[in-house]
């Protein structure tokens, strides 16, 4: 039994073959509706970013919920979600270079493709090739706000781009873009607040002096389930593109916004050498460790007392439990669910989700982007 | 142009489309021929471990070379490498649970399967179902020889698991494994030489123990790419799993053991906001960073100066270089190589590798047991 998709469904938990990755469908659901509401109440725009879940299915339940569209984090992304059907696709990144420029014209053929640009040459090898393709994409002009890693500078820089953006033959330009990825995940509340205040006002006025110069913005689009609900209360602020909040983490779930941690990998015991040592079959090509260790997920049907352990090691193939105190009664072919440390990359280890509800696999989704480095 | 197999080959190095994972052929050959070498001058074996390339192309070279079998570190894979015509395969690891048992015994049914046990229910287990299957695969008796993970304690408990695997009928017990995980790797030559032979004295001792009481031991397979030459020097080793050799990384590069690195990610810049920052469009999704960040090679061809540039962070999809001193003349769209920090789990996030002679990609293989998960 190799998890494979028809075979999976209806399948109970205690069958599934291990390591497996699971999302908890009641708490996905719950995370969709929730942000869903809250941008019904702000009357701001939310383009879920699907970095994050890499999911048409999960892509597709956004939309339904009322998502103006998807955020990808590049071209091979944006392809497959085309390919799902989804139409409105902002790509958040640069797309450089003869292979890929092609590629984002072909997109921009078949749906309506919004593409970040930071720099006036590459400007110029966008307008060239939708010429050449006779497609005309949109344009967001992407604002470093003080992350410090890709964008215009704020002021005459972005201000500058946006004007020769506005007049390129084949774009259309849209708006300006910014991410405050050094803030949007800090576990200090206030901190991350006032960061997220500071790169949001760098944006709103790299708004009004392109306004200003006489040149519409109809989109500014920013932010991330850390922060989102501070977007959503500046003016200036048209849209947001929060994705982790939809699966959630173990470093989020540290933020306290209110959502549901929704995946899991379940793993097996495989050896217990010693009464205090654990040894389960997920390890670095099953869960990522870059934002910490996972969490091992408490249940109330769980055989076994969650608190007393801890991840405290994780080899390629090896998740490496010690007790903090005494002994753990956890044998051979037990599970476990680890909470990864980082949704995003972990999900992106995985062909395959297997959509539970409650102790049964209702669905499999195919995780269709994932192995699209490109 | 998305390097599809048929479209990349012939394809020179400007034109393939990033990120891409190469491997330089010249490279991997000598470090496949170097180690065989090793093994036809000290009368062992080789059994090379392919969860660091995962790809069939690679194994069938290693095979070519005179290895014996191969090592894998799961079930999944093992599939794979049957599939691919390989007969002689270790599962260096415990196989638990009864969905993996039956694929364990499926693939005894089609090749020379050998698989490690650490524990007596498991082994019963195995028995059990290789009876019902009608298959013998053969055990190893995994030994904990410091590492503090899987095995059994060395000594009494060791002896008596041996004792029962071979007297277990459906099972044809071959001998010892032990594998020294946390001194393979030490930059410090004699830390990691004393500590990998403390080890292996355990290991051996373990065996004199185990024919004391009358069983034959005809296979100890033990070690890695970092001591793989103090294994071959002692007389009760039989055979080494090393890895990494064929690859290489940049944190096994630090060991100066002689192989040359033959693994990189080929990537673009994509931005270049300030002159001392350069960003790239490799990041976590196709580089991994538990080992450390990416080291850039250098190259006769390079236009740029390598020594002064520093990965010194990777976002999701983002490397971000900065100048050591001074400003870069690094351009958007200009390509460079990162040779990864961990080679084994940054294969893992690809499908595909371009083999390049030179400039130019020679084939393009298969990563076939990339995404196995179980």
């Amino acid at each position: 039994m190799t998890n494979t998709p028809d075979s999976s469904i209806g399948l109970p938990r205690d069958q599934i073959d291990t390591p497996a990755l699971l999302v908890d469908l009641d708490a996905l659901e719950f995370n969709i509706d929730k942000l869903a509401r809250h941008f019904q109440d702000t009357g701001k725009q939310l383009r879920p970013h699907t970095k994050s879940h890499k999911t048409p299915a999960i892509a597709h339940r956004q939309l339904a919920a009322g998502a103006i569209g998807i955020t990808c984090a590049k071209v091979g992304e944006a392809e497959v979600m085309a390919d799902a059907g989804i139409d409105d696709i902002l790509i958040a990144n640069e797309v450089v270079g003869t292979a890929k420029i092609r590629r984002l014209m072909q997109l921009a053929a078949r749906c309506d493709i919004m593409v970040a640009v930071d720099a006036q040459d590459n400007l110029a090898a966008l307008a060239a090739a939708a010429g050449e393709a006779g497609v005309r994409p949109r344009v967001l002009v992407e604002v470093d706000i003080g992350h410090q890693r890709c964008g215009a500078s704020p002021g005459s820089c972005a201000v500058e781009l946006s004007r020769l953006a506005a007049s390129a033959r084949h774009l259309r330009f849209s708006g300006l873009m910014g991410y405050q990825g050094h803030v949007v995940d800090l576990e200090d509340r206030e901190q991350r607040e006032s960061g997220t205040r500071q790169c949001l006002q760098r944006l709103v006025q790299t708004r009004e002096e392109v306004e200003r110069a006489g040149i519409e913005v109809a989109i500014v689009s920013t932010s991330a389930t850390g922060d989102y609900y501070i977007s959503t209360s500046y003016d200036g602020v048209t849209e947001v593109q929060a994705g982790s909040y939809a699966l959630m983490d173990a470093a989020y779930a540290k933020l306290d916004l209110g959502f549901r941690n929704a995946l899991s990998v379940l793993t097996m015991v495989t050896s217990r050498p010693t009464p205090d040592r654990v040894i389960t079959d997920a390890g670095l090509k099953s869960v990522t460790p870059e934002h910490g260790m996972p969490e091992i997920k408490s249940s109330p049907s769980s055989t076994f007392d969650a608190v007393n352990l801890e991840v405290h090691a994780l080899s390629e193939e090896h998740g490496r439990i010690r007790t903090l105190q005494g002994d753990s009664d956890l044998k051979v072919g037990d599970l476990l669910e680890f909470i990864p440390g980082h949704g995003c990359t972990t999900v992106n280890l995985h062909d395959e989700l297997l959509a539970m509800r409650g102790d049964r696999v209702e669905e499999v989704w195919n995780i269709a982007a994932r192995g699209k480095v490109r």
